[in-house]
């Protein structure tokens, strides 16, 4: 059973596949999220791993897009707490340092961190663990990188810092995907995206069906709907699963207004509220 | 009065700035959009235009981010027909281009273009505007760069193509921003921003308030409320002006329900219909 990921051995996306799939599952690196789509199409892949939304940066829009695109079904969720190191050559000291690189949404996770080090430059790179990767390649013992506790264990540094992103409260829900179904396992949450009429009210009407028989909603997300300006799909996950009689009643009252519909997948709900107390 | 945007002379901000504020105006370029916002607190300009929305791409929400973390009043909006042509040097010819440069998106709205070129390289830029100035700089007429018609005016080099979007309805809508609030001009449209408390059905309350009053909605967007993972920041656009008294009564009704609300501005709603038929 292989999943496919998007980054390098040591990314936050082969951290929440390992945590949610365990032995399970070898992952399969690719270098694009389209990449992850196809390899699980092919049947290269059982399963992919994808990051959604991020609690600080948002939703992760493109893969919004990429679930519409493609015919996969979303089969479960992980939540994977986000914590950032950094990372240098073995015997490096923190007071030598003279520049860091990352990706630049974890530069900016932790700019604190790096305001309180003076001297040291910043400097974008293609991603976290590959940022680690080309730190141990140049053997500059001056230049650390901003990556994952595992992306150090991966290429056999050291970690010079441990938790230095700016808010701890900083978590990214990952979504597995697969080519089928899966049968339902514990509590539920189901992923659904539709359009509707540019009229007013619509969207009213349409969290009626929802409200109006208790189903809470968990996220709702707009996009751009491809040659009709200032239209948009909209995308909702919501407690409980499609098999559930309320859910399906619910769905059924949602298509009947709604010119376009389509069910992305019903899966275990996994607990944030575990994980936030453990981290 | 002067107006800051961000890019370099050239970019479709610079062009949606002169179409709305006309020779009232002269254009400040502004390396980043946190700088446009700057500009204007500082005094240094006295209006900001930002890109919010494309209509194939998405809200841009890093300036939603900023509408939120600054102080100013959307003052108005523009929507600009985003038609990007292929610039080079002169006498450069279309059969000899080997590779093209431009802002990523742009490359991705030009891939049908782009795929119909064979052994045509193509390479990510900082900005549209900025790769026809490097164009210019490096003086090699196998390269050529996308960019809006205006840039190809700024830097006097020809334009060997136009109109290469794969797709026509390309629209980017600008919000027009000031250190204080414009007079009612005409019909208007209002945005606001708000929160509300993590209970099942409080967003079909909130658009309830709304839909119960005939008030259209043209947009909803969504932004991560930092320190409360999965809490949202809800941006509504609707139709009228926040001293109508429907609306007045709407907003007050929103308030009843939501723990922080901000109005971000009434301003004349920019007919986009009669836009889409004269381009």
């Amino acid at each position: 059973m292989k999943t496919a990921y998007q980054g390098e051995p040591g990314a936050y996306s082969e951290a929440a596949l390992l945590a949610y799939f365990g032995d399970r599952s070898s992952p399969v690196a690719c270098r694009t999220f389209e990449a992850v789509f196809a390899a699980v199409e092919t049947g290269e892949c059982t399963n992919g791993m994808l990051p959604i939304e991020n609690s600080l940066a948002g939703s992760i829009h493109h893969n919004y897009d990429l679930l519409l695109a493609h015919n996969l079904h979303i089969v479960g969720e992980y939540f994977l707490a986000v914590r950032h190191c950094l990372v240098a050559l073995p015997g490096a000291a923190l007071q030598n340092i003279r520049k860091i690189i990352s990706h630049p949404q974890a530069l900016a996770q932790c700019a604190n961190f790096l305001g309180s080090l003076p001297g040291v430059t910043s400097e974008a790179a293609y991603d976290t663990a590959g940022s680690v990767r080309l730190i141990r390649e140049q053997g500059d013992p001056q230049v650390a990188a901003i990556a994952s506790n595992r992306a150090a264990v991966v290429y056999g540094l050291p970690v010079l810092a441990e938790r230095i992103e700016d808010h701890p409260q900083n978590y990214t829900r990952f979504l597995a995907v697969a080519p089928s179904p899966v049968m339902r396992n514990g509590e539920s949450k189901t992923s659904i995206v539709f359009t509707l009429r540019n009229q007013p009210g619509t969207l009213f009407k349409a969290l009626g069906v929802f409200a109006l028989r208790d189903i809470d909603l968990y996220k709702i997300e707009s996009r751009p709907l491809i040659g009709q300006p200032w239209e948009y799909l909209f995308y909702i996950d919501f407690a409980g699963h499609v098999d559930d009689i309320n859910c399906k009643r619910a769905l059924e009252h949602l298509q009947e207004m709604a010119p376009f519909y389509r069910l992305l997948g019903s899966y275990a709900r996994h607990c944030f509220d575990d994980l936030q107390e453990a981290s």
